[in-house]
């Protein structure tokens, strides 16, 4: 697979992954992962401090799968529309079936009464493999920039 | 046409889209179009409901036209400047020279004050015709996050 | 190297060049740019009535060189942090080793606090020499859709 082709394989990746939590698939959302996985939301000054203190974390795709039950029991999610913006991705190593690469976010909110704000931006920090059907994330860490979030809220980025 | 390729083809139709808008040449614009067409601004509310009340809505190129005529004559357009921000592409679908294709966009308007704002953000829900001398929209559905827009400024997005 | 190849070719530069901003590595940002450049950030206002007055100037790798040193002596750069969001670039022309390239920009600042706004939106108009190790920046203009920029803090875009 040449770089150009690897990089259309992750981007669209990543456009799917963004599309399945748009679109309120979030029982899709595990099925992006690898069966053992890593998924942490953490702020970017815990990132770079290197204090291991997230938002939230998971490591498995049935963690993940718990955590669309509760949102979807909470019933909060529904309230408001999400819409991801994502920067061109940067593939920054690859050995064998395995990538890294960063792509820059935001997410846009949308309450029901139209009201649009910046949820959230910031930056995935993914490991990838390829090989398979469908490439699939074995780790995705979300940086986000503000130490604002609502963790209650703190639905998949 | 490899899938990476027809990725750039249809990207790159997007990007030169969104130059002639955010460039205020408007008159170009109907020319993203086959003559025979579908251009409509919805809501993702009315969207989602099924409800086929949309925000604009034409069927010709001719129309688009027209619709650019009332701009230029209303003389409102010229009074802001808008940038389009596009996440990649996602090609949902191919069969011979018709492709289906998503984007996710968000539109900044500022002022000539210099007030920057979020005007809309959604997603593009586009049926492209490749094949030809340039790739051309036979249907571009733009689905608004934010059921607060204001239809008489509503420029092409 | 096909169309498609240098699309990817170019887009990784823009991402790269994003990332060493958004991660503080400013002192790469100069790596970026030919020896000899022109690297200028101008308003659309300006721009558009091809008034040559910038935010700000440089035609050389050692004045980009420059800039990052009073920013971080000035230590205003480290109270927030940028990310920048780029749209798909579209590539305008190409000649031998030599490209011509717009990205749709938008860079959200974050303050230690936490409060994000969107700092700056607008068009990078870039001249790109292929050919060498990495592609590299012979010119970049910074057209600004907002007369508002604090010059104070004009870090790089």
């Amino acid at each position: 697979m040449s770089a150009a082709e690897l990089q259309f394989e992750v981007e669209r990746l990543e456009a799917r992954y963004a599309a399945a939590l748009d679109d309120d698939r979030l029982e899709e959302w595990p099925d992006f992962f690898t069966e053992t996985c890593r998924y942490q939301i953490i702020t970017r000054e815990n990132y770079d401090k290197k204090l291991p203190v997230g938002i939230f974390f998971a490591n498995s795709r049935g963690m993940l799968l718990d955590r669309v039950r509760s949102l979807r029991e909470a019933n909060i999610y529904e309230a408001q529309h999400y819409r991801h913006i994502l920067s061109p991705t940067l593939v920054r190593w690859r050995e064998g079936d395995t990538v890294e690469a960063e792509t820059n976010y935001q997410v846009i909110r949308t309450t029901q009464e139209g009201a649009m704000t910046l949820f959230s931006a910031g930056r995935y920090l993914d490991r990838i493999l390829i090989g398979g059907a469908a490439p699939l994330f074995a780790e995705k860490l979300v940086v986000c920039d503000s130490r604002r979030i609502d963790t209650l809220l703190a639905i998949p980025l």
